[in-house]
């Protein structure tokens, strides 16, 4: 089955899928059982062989921002080299002690690879407030820089919490100088997992590329995708992407150039279903929704998301009940209070409100709406009173399973 | 059992519980059985007998509000003399001709109670975006009138949709100037409910006040308990609130006296008790949380808010989980990126975060924490950087029960 598989992702024509774990030349990963988690890989590396190598990298904006962000900002962002990951362990709430194991994965990591220690990113998922065993995590470093290769299987699995399994892509992507290969690893069972709550997401590229013109296809293609993606609204202290190019298939691309948009239309395809992925793998997640909004600039955004995170309008997604009443009402609820809110909404390309009110039913439509909004992608249209703003959010249903799965309470694990 | 069983509720020292339906002097109710519900009492009516009665008036702030709140808010809030209202339809997004159900409501209980129309507030409860049928409910409006009597019993259970009981008390309040009685009557499991989401409150006294006293302490009540709840963070479209003022006791309550305290100290705790009762009642719900977070002006309502819908955090009030982690987070979410989060958290009164991190915690003090949160109600304060704020947000749990109540599909209740 093709990597891009939802409907709402449209693979570029000028895209090859390879072997998932593939990657682009120059480039070598691994991953090992450090004995952070019960079971399972929990550290990895990654790194690219050449010195010529431009990186860029975006952090979560949550205010309480883990150990291992606070040391991966201060790195060289746009000329990273490796980044260090593992999970087991957030690294988050643990002062002084967390924050100098985090240094000393970035150090150690550096040693071993012959770098700077400001050229390697660092990121750690798992419990907040907890000790990351500086030992094991330093072993499993040490393990993993002996263990590179050029397959990113282990790695995908090290950085795995929650997720059902390994989510990652690797692509030919033809430009006009050339074809260059793409890949990504990502984790992320939405924002939310069991006592975690974090994506990471791993870029890497043999495209020759500024670090300006790397940054601003990561900036871009982040938006459209990671931004866009809500299993229960809550912001991870320790969300990570790094992207890396470093030029090894010697094809150059341009600043403002038609090569640009195909290498960035590819980029974003990836992100997009790499972030459906983790949607997709919310726990107990049945359906994905897509909500899009179009109206005044201003309401666009708080109205989309007021819908995809209300427990309600979710619960009725897992349900598949066509509830356009919630829809309503979650959308006014992020409306200025006393503003005219007159709408129409469609669900799944069939009109159930217009101009505000319900449109008649009779029997026949309701069963066509049941039948439409049981499928596993459901969209939801809103056009609200203005104009000039249009936005989407997916998001993963509600189901009983999410509670229970995040109610269970397993001693120690604060 | 006492009516003030919180132990966030203190019951005041003059104030002695009567039969919990009761009424002051001068007022009368009913509720009648119209149909509008599968079974159950569906439409009441309550008025004051006492020309010189003064109101007071608060409705949702949602943007997208229904026809009985269109209508309600035309009507003269200063000087409202009854109220009628029913579950078993919201009527909600039915437009000219919800609207104009509303109004023939509003007149047909107007006539046969002879007063005026514009002296009657109207208040709908139930599914969003179907005809309440007019022809019932306006039989159930008369019906109502006929059955006028001095207790609120069928009135109380007239206004129910998903709740599990009655919510109401009824009050003597000892003033310097003489007794008078305070009665309320309820309804709302918290914002939620199947497939509505609304709460009621209706307040009775028979003391006499100006209205702009009267609308000064229900304005001030108000935002200490039904403004200071949540069960899912979904704002209604129907919200209601009508207190009205009679004079029967013929007690005056001037403003600005320990008499109008102590008769707001009164109703502060009966609005309260009965807020809690909401979230208590909430699908599902098996504990309330109340947080508590003081610091900046500006960041203590928001942090409130996201960590009392976190659902993370609900889920883990539910599990009876010390899960501070998932507090951090939440606040964190709350707060401007890159600003300096520093916080302290106490969990019912033991410190667990001090300074921003994690207060080691040997076994001996998981076990006192992991008994503390088992409680019915579980208390979070959290100390955030900055000065001048305080704010409390009480909220329920999250549970399988909630999930699978909200998203079961019952054909044609869109």
């Amino acid at each position: 089955m093709t990597f891009f598989r939802s409907r709402w992702v449209e693979q570029p024509e000028h895209v090859t899928e390879l072997e998932p774990s593939a990657l682009p030349e120059g480039f070598r990963a691994a991953g090992v059982a450090a004995g952070l988690k019960p079971k399972g890989l929990d550290v990895g590396v990654l790194t690219s062989d050449e010195p010529a190598t431009v990186s860029a990298a975006r952090f979560t904006s949550n205010a309480r921002v883990g150990a291992p962000v606070m040391v991966s900002r201060a790195a060289r962002l746009h000329g990273l080299r490796a980044a260090v990951a593992n999970s087991g362990g957030s690294n988050v709430g643990d002062g002084q002690r967390g924050y100098e194991t985090a240094v000393a994965m970035q150090a150690r990591t550096a040693e071993l690879l012959g770098v700077d220690p400001s050229e390697v990113g660092v990121a750690s998922t798992g419990a907040i407030g907890h000790e990351l065993p500086r030992g094991p995590v330093l072993g499993g470093v040490a393990a993993a820089c002996q263990a590179l290769d050029a397959d990113a299987d282990a790695f995908s699995h090290a950085i795995l919490t929650s997720d059902a399994g390994p989510k990652r892509c690797a692509l030919d992507v033809e430009l006009e100088a050339g074809t260059v290969r793409l890949a990504a690893q990502a984790k992320g069972a939405g924002m939310i997992s069991p006592r975690f709550a974090t994506m990471f997401c791993f870029v890497e590229t043999d495209a020759q590329l500024d670090a300006g013109t790397l940054d601003l296809l990561v900036g871009v293609c982040v938006k459209r995708s990671f931004d866009r993606i809500s299993v229960d609204g809550q912001l991870s202290t320790s969300d990570t992407v790094f992207a890396f190019a470093n030029g090894a298939s010697g094809v150059r691309v341009e600043p403002e150039t038609p090569d640009e948009l195909r290498l960035g239309n590819a980029l974003d395809a990836l992100l997009r279903q790499l972030a459906l992925e983790m949607v997709r793998d919310g726990e107990g997640a049945r359906r994905v929704g897509r909500v899009v909004v179009r109206g005044s600039a201003e309401a666009v955004e708080p109205v989309a998301r007021a819908v995809a995170d209300s427990p309600l309008v979710k619960a009725a997604l897992h349900g598949a009940d066509p509830n356009f009443g919630r829809i309503l009402q979650a959308a006014g609820q992020a409306y200025p209070p006393g503003t005219p809110f007159v709408v129409d909404l469609d669900l799944q390309g069939k009109r159930v409100v217009s101009a505000g009110d319900a449109v008649g039913w009779d029997d026949a439509r309701l069963a066509e709406l049941e039948d439409a909004v049981s499928d596993d992608e459901v969209e939801i249209e809103l056009t609200i009173p203005g104009e000039g703003g249009e936005t989407e959010v997916f998001f993963s249903d509600l189901s009983e399973a999410y509670a229970s799965f995040n109610s269970k309470y397993v001693k120690g694990q604060g």
